[in-house]
């Protein structure tokens, strides 16, 4: 596997563009990628109760036939609470874009990230949607527009795509995401889009997506609120012209891998660049007995208010990371426990058989003092093991979120 | 029902102290709560997995036979984390008030609160038991140096007192707690202990307590973070000389209503005093199909860094509350629900039928200036209801908990 340069219009037959149509102030704020030739089709959705518009579309798209060729997508209003209007609004956003690109209406997907409860602004977007079409384009700068037009507080676009082989052919996945800032932060809205030229069936790809999202995205924690709009569609064109992937063998687990590596990077990446974050927080449980286990342990601690602040800090306060530990949805055993902090500046022990090391405070400090922050848990229990990322919590946290009207 | 002077030292044959003995660098930090007579206990401890060794001591003594004289409570030291060395101080501290007192080992409770991962410093503290111990008294003095000696970054002392009529006797009722801050913050501990002559039989004692402890300090929240050293003791000592309460008659439910007013007022006292806060917040959620489901959206409201932070910015941003309850662990219908803001200074639906009303920001923002805060929801799906209460997430709590060895 090669990272390469580009993103979501690195894989053949892959276009997009990225424009200001006027939902939001001044920055740009609709997206369009499109496929020239129908893709299979993958997603993975909220579980929160309340979904917006896009989620309900998406998901009646993907469970009817699983395919597509284009992806709309809209920043500055989510398109959320906004009732029966609000499904014909959404409606309206794929026909105008089949119309425009001439495909089928059910061919094209939609999304939508902003403020919750609003309408969207039909006309502008109307407007948006004709002046898009014509600047579908494959070359990086277009990838990176719709990178930008994804955006919401995000301080830095998020896009990487890789090369593989495959059977032979060489096939390329990229992907742009956006996280957990808004201008008009009403919540913390996660989109990931993927595009492959990789030959893949329907049923594998979604298996592969489904897998990889549970070891990247779902592992990610910036303040335990989960979104009613948050979504990662990917599309798969076979434009590689690899003999397809349809069954579990090397060529499928080398695509998963490549899948995994986009995934947790762009993660890793939204995490990092949570609101008001100055720091990578990663959480590695190793040694547990199965992987709920683990994952469930990791994402405890990663979500913690209390291990979120003193990493704030860079103070070794491990008591709340035993203690964020003890909460978690599962068992295991405190008096096994050894705990290591690690950073480029340097690694130390801070618990071993559950208790305090008597580790230098000097020392730690200087290496929570470090930009990326590994927690290193080791249970003991089996040979199991999960990571979960997330970023320490600020004052600019309270600051982005208590006064965003103001 | 009359709330009356006085906390812990109100009910008869009660008696407390609070000392400094040397644990913390300034403040009280030892506290005894002492009944001349046998009492009745009944207990609610953490959830946590990693259990605090004096929250397993007591978990042991009220299953082997629920009766006490002695509660001794330090403050500055959680003896969470501390192994097999933890487990045999925790003894000693019960052994020396029991010798100290006269009274046997098993009628000695303990409880702990501050720094994870430190051993207590048992020479200071054996010099306190021999101290505290000629101090104890039953004037509302003692109570109240009970209740300052069990704070941490606590930033009032919380206590109450009621007396009921109970089969033609006056019955008492009082209570001190402390809750989420601790000058060595590690974690939020929650601690209330609860002293009454009435006589009640030990299963109705703990029922009552159970169901008590579940509609007012398992409705609280103020991080998100379950301590080690939670628990919530209680001691009847049958001195009022009521006719026993055994069966659940209306003199059991006049008990309960006294017991829910004393814990809910003390909850809703550890809410406002949560590290940071500058608000207390209490969602009701009504007309729920249940108990669950009505509580269940409750917490996750309170409990949302996403509301805490809007409520701090007196922000009435309904989308968060929307999205909270919609990844609450139940199920509701978000087209029927209706949310009302309402303080000393208004009251303002805001939302309907799911969807914004269209209110006066200005107005919300007004209402929303107050110190307490109520979010008013209903879902109109059945007759249920809930209350929870919180606390806004502010630039204080991040530094409190941040900074706190620095």
């Amino acid at each position: 596997m090669k990272v390469i340069d580009g993103g979501i219009t690195t894989a053949n037959g892959f276009s997009a563009a990225g424009i200001y149509c006027g939902i939001k102030k001044k920055r740009k704020d609709l997206a369009l990628i499109f496929s020239s030739k129908n893709a299979n089709m993958a997603g993975t959705f909220t579980i929160n109760n309340v979904k917006a518009a896009p989620v309900l579309w998406n998901e009646k798209l993907i469970k009817e036939d699983g395919e597509g060729q284009a992806i709309i997508i809209n920043s500055g209003v989510a398109n959320a609470c906004t009732g029966h209007e609000g499904i014909e609004n959404n409606k309206n956003m794929a026909t105008m874009v089949a119309n425009a690109l001439a495909i089928d209406v059910n061919k094209v997907y939609v999304a939508s990230t902003g403020v919750i409860g609003k309408q969207l602004p039909m006309d502008v977007i109307g407007n948006g949607i004709k002046d898009i079409v014509p600047k579908l384009a494959s070359d990086i700068g277009s990838g990176v527009d719709a990178a930008e037009a994804i955006m919401t507080t995000d301080t830095f676009k998020k896009e990487i795509a890789v090369e593989i082989f495959i059977k032979g052919a060489k096939v390329k996945i990229g992907s742009i995401s956006k996280g957990s800032g808004m201008i008009h932060p009403n919540m913390a809205t996660m989109l990931a889009f993927i595009t492959t030229d990789c030959n893949i069936s329907k049923d594998l790809l979604k298996e592969a997506l489904k897998e990889s999202v549970q070891d990247s995205y779902n592992m990610i924690s910036v303040d335990g609120d989960t979104s009613t709009n948050d979504m990662v569609l990917i599309m798969a064109n076979g434009m590689a012209d690899n003999a397809i992937i349809d069954t579990k063998d090397d060529d499928y687990y080398k695509f998963l891998d490549a899948l995994n590596y986009i995934n947790i990077h762009l993660a890793k990446s939204v995490a990092a660049d949570g609101e008001g974050a100055t720091k990578l927080l990663e959480v590695n449980v190793e040694g547990a007995k199965d992987k709920q286990q683990a994952a469930s342990l990791a994402k405890s601690v990663v979500g913690s208010s209390l291990v979120k602040t003193a990493v704030h800090g860079e103070d070794a306060n491990w008591g709340r990371i035993i203690c964020a530990m003890g909460y978690a949805d599962t068992i295991f055993n405190p008096d096994e426990v050894k705990v290591y902090f690690e950073t480029a500046r340097g690694n130390i022990k801070i618990v071993e058989n559950g208790m305090g090391t008597g580790y230098s405070e000097e020392e730690a400090t200087e290496i929570l003092g470090d930009k990326y922050i590994k927690l290193n848990i080791f249970l003991q229990e089996g040979r199991e093991k999960a990571t979960a990322w997330g970023c320490d919590l600020s004052y600019d946290y309270v600051k982005i979120n208590a006064d965003y009207r103001t």
